[in-house]
């Protein structure tokens, strides 16, 4: 029941100002309001054929939305599934109409067609040409004396327009849309009924169930059935409308009725288009086209067609509502490209660096409880066995790594990582280690590519001193690093102590909580970096 | 909780699919489902900067929506809100860079930051350029540690993407998209949260409030505010944006989250374009760009602009999904069209065309009470009194008929009868006699001026004989006129009375009703034009 609106009563007229406002001077409206909501085409000589349509409103894009070159030369806008007025229709014929004509392309529902009708009796007292079509494309209700007129109503738009653009006259498009109306079927599903504004909203429809063939207007379907899946859905619509299926080619329009999400529109395109692909080989859509509100459902529409008719589809037209035809290919697949599984490097022997590894690996196993219970602090407890783990894994593959190549080490280091600790943690050392390779490869010492792999996490974590994590003991340590290993533990040993006082996170987990629990304990990343270094300095290397 | 999808697992693969196949061979995507998704331009030739976006669906049409020329080259999608994985990532950047560099545009989430981070990093070990940028647009959290990327990455995909295809190196785009970053400022607002596929609903979000500044994936926002329309919930959404803003010129993006109705955001884009006439120029929108899979609400983002963005945002793109930049203009207002109050003809006298009227009217006014009952058995009982009210009115009206002037009368008739006769009776009495007037402008004689306008009250009513309404006696009445008026009502007399025999309406109200409500008693429409005729068979004029 909720909606962003003003009032009820000007809904309509100010959503058609917006788009009167920023259609860049393509449109313009009558100075009818309230009463008479007519959006005309600017760019329009009258010694082309009009097109006029119109109905309710509640089903945007239609109809304004269709307005401009190629398509809709008028739409005559009733209030929220209410017809417009007699008058509002005649002044929008009247608006639009020289001596080429007007066709009405007219929704079927009495007040539609009335409406409409009487109004176009009373331009031809003017001595215009005014033609008239009913389009009745819905065919959920057979024993309906009148079939609705629903989201078929678009190829009349498209089709008509393209012949009205290219010059045809008043016979030769009144005959084209007749042709259409004529072939075209459609019916629609749904899984849950329309908002109207400031109406509570009808709870119909069961959970577990779809309506099939409900209308546009919220009105019952011919069936409630159960839902099982876009592809059941899809194939109950299909049937419907198989029965009406010659051997021709087809164009499917896919229409939105509003409340559908994009990734199930295109779930039920790709059932679609996987239904008839020899038959129905151009896709209107899928787009929200002749919508209900905010109904969350869809329609499918078929025309049968010949090379004309999809000249006409593909001509181009002015409004971004329509979505132009889309032909029914392939799946065009790419091979996967080489690289995903990166090259082994060949292992290579360098006693002193195996130590260095050895050593700092033992550290951070060594450190595996203490920095545990500091995590359970603040955490879940598990930064000991994370870090303790991955070291464990890291001794284990050794005798594979490329020890001999520092730049090949590093992103060996990384890969490593990346593949055997979980989380952000992983990632993080991981991009800390191929960016050291990378610093490396570029000709940088071993302080210089750390320090590069510390300015690559730093800007792909957003994480920077200060903020509680292990970079509050890395970045001083690597500054002091060409000081020797014992003042960079030094410096990592400030660092971490420091963060006990650093009471509000601003990266990782730990941003998530409060003071209390943080106040008074390192964090344990940060801690970890200093055991570390502090292992090392005991008997550097 | 009902969604069409056929498995949770196959929504986003389904979906991708239905893109690359409607795509007229514009888009691939790679040979990795389902763990890598990613769709590809296939127009592309690697001598230009690569822009490739992605993250967790769920936001369509971002990312692949925007996969095209002057936008996107490669997307990489994760499931529904969740990031890519790291090889997913890579791939894509494999796929589509060349010598040129790529440009990784990232939202700024941790998981995104992360997997993009790390293969930015084994694509450069491959000795590829690739620079990264994060977008954190979201201005709603100003205490988070890091701002949030939402629908402002658009402009980021935009601007880069003319900049890429326009040739300009892989600084010189960087330098750009990190420009758009720094300047672009967003916020939403929902009137609920989304449906997650799979998941129950939350119902987060009370009557009569709205969530401030919550995020795109359902995540709760900075405030809950009482909702009381479109416009105070704009200018909530401005107020916050207002701060940011400089003295400079700003392009405004209007993003639908996803469930809300095009009318809604209708009104939201006049609101939103009537708030800084002065300073917001162009609006991209209103349209779904990053939604939240069907959130109904909407987000605001605003970027600073000098004359080389506007170019850039109003170069041409092909994703059908960029809804292009609209000047924000005047509401173009055309004056109605003269001819909407029917001139007044002059009153004139022609005595037996009076009596004729008066016997008409009489005839109706005594067969009030007998058709009003027989319209109690299948309607609401008032056949007889709109019948009579209408002739009272006539009669009344008499003194001021353009008596002397057929073609006139009819139309005069017919104006009079659209006045004062409510309902679809009162339209269609009106078309026929409109219709008549036209047939004996054109030289018809007053039997085929009369067929004229039942001619066209079929057309446009849609009933035909033996859909059991007035029709079944008017229609055998015109064509036993000829041989005078007693054959005229003997033949509307029978027509009547087979009316009682059909038991399945096929027009007007009473096609709701069953069998048992009709079968036995005459239509009351059918009943009225055989007493009138009667009447006038009693004593020809």
């Amino acid at each position: 029941m909720k909606q962003f609106m003003n009032t009820k009563e000007t809904l309509v007229t100010e959503a058609l100002d917006s788009l009167v406002r920023l259609s860049g001077g393509r449109l313009a409206r009558l100075d009818g309001y309230p009463h008479i909501k007519v959006v005309v085409r600017t760019d329009w000589s009258r010694d082309r054929v009009a097109l006029v349509s119109g109905g309710g409103s509640g089903h945007e894009p239609s109809h304004a939305g269709f307005v401009g070159q190629g398509m809709l030369t008028a739409a005559v806008c009733g209030d929220v599934f209410a017809s417009p007025s007699v008058d509002a229709v005649l002044a929008g014929i009247l608006a639009v109409t020289g001596k080429a004509g007007c066709l009405l392309i007219v929704k079927n529902y009495t007040g539609d067609r009335l409406n409409f009708g009487l109004a176009a009796e009373r331009a031809r007292a003017f001595g215009l040409r005014v033609s008239m079509v009913i389009v009745d494309d819905d065919i959920a209700l057979p024993d309906l004396p009148q079939a609705r007129g629903v989201a078929g109503t678009l190829f009349v738009h498209k089709i008509a327009g393209a012949h009205a653009e290219a010059g045809a006259d008043l016979e030769t498009v009144t005959t084209a849309a007749r042709v259409v109306i004529h072939g075209t079927v459609s019916i629609g599903m749904s899984l849950d009924t329309c908002t109207v504004p400031g109406s509570p909203k009808q709870d119909r429809i069961a959970s577990g169930k779809a309506e099939l063939g409900l209308g546009i207007h919220g009105e019952a379907g011919i069936a409630l059935v159960d839902f099982t899946g876009a592809r059941a859905a899809m194939a109950m619509v299909l049937d419907r409308l198989r029965p009406h299926l010659g051997s021709g080619e087809y164009v499917a329009l896919l229409n939105n009725l509003g409340g559908t999400t994009p990734l199930e529109m295109g779930v039920l395109a790709e059932e679609l288009a996987r239904a008839w692909p020899g038959q129905v080989r151009f896709i209107v859509g899928p787009a929200a086209m002749m919508t209900s509100l905010d109904m969350h459902g869809f329609s499918v529409s078929l025309l049968p067609v010949d090379a004309a008719a999809v000249h006409a589809l593909a001509a181009p037209a002015a409004p971004h509502a329509w979505p132009g035809l889309s032909p029914v290919g392939e799946v065009a697949l790419r091979p996967l490209p080489d690289g995903l599984t990166p090259i082994q490097p060949l292992p290579s022997a360098h006693p002193l660096r195996r130590t260095l590894v050895e050593r700092c690996c033992a550290a951070l196993i060594a450190a595996e409880p203490d920095l545990n219970l500091l995590d359970a602090k603040s955490g879940d407890g598990d930064t000991g066995s994370t870090l303790a783990g991955a070291a464990r894994a890291l001794v284990a593959a050794l005798d594979r790594l490329p020890l001999a190549d520092p730049t090949q080490l590093y992103r060996a280091i990384g890969a490593e990582l990346s593949q055997t600790m979980g989380g952000s943690s992983g990632v993080l050392l991981a991009i800390f280690f191929a960016a050291a390779g990378d610093a490396s490869a570029g000709g940088k010492s071993w302080i210089g590519a750390l320090s590069a792999g510390l300015d690559r996490v730093m800007q792909v974590g957003g994480a920077e001193p200060g903020h509680r994590t292990m970079i509050d003991a890395l970045a001083p340590a690597l500054a002091a690093l060409p000081g020797g290993v014992s003042a960079a533990a030094e410096a990592a040993r400030r660092g971490a102590d420091a963060t006990s006082q650093m009471v509000r996170a601003r990266a990782g987990r730990a941003a998530y909580l409060g003071e209390d629990k943080l106040r008074g304990h390192n964090d344990p990343g940060a801690e970890g970096v200093a055991r570390l270094l502090e292992h090392l300095a005991l008997a550097p290397v």
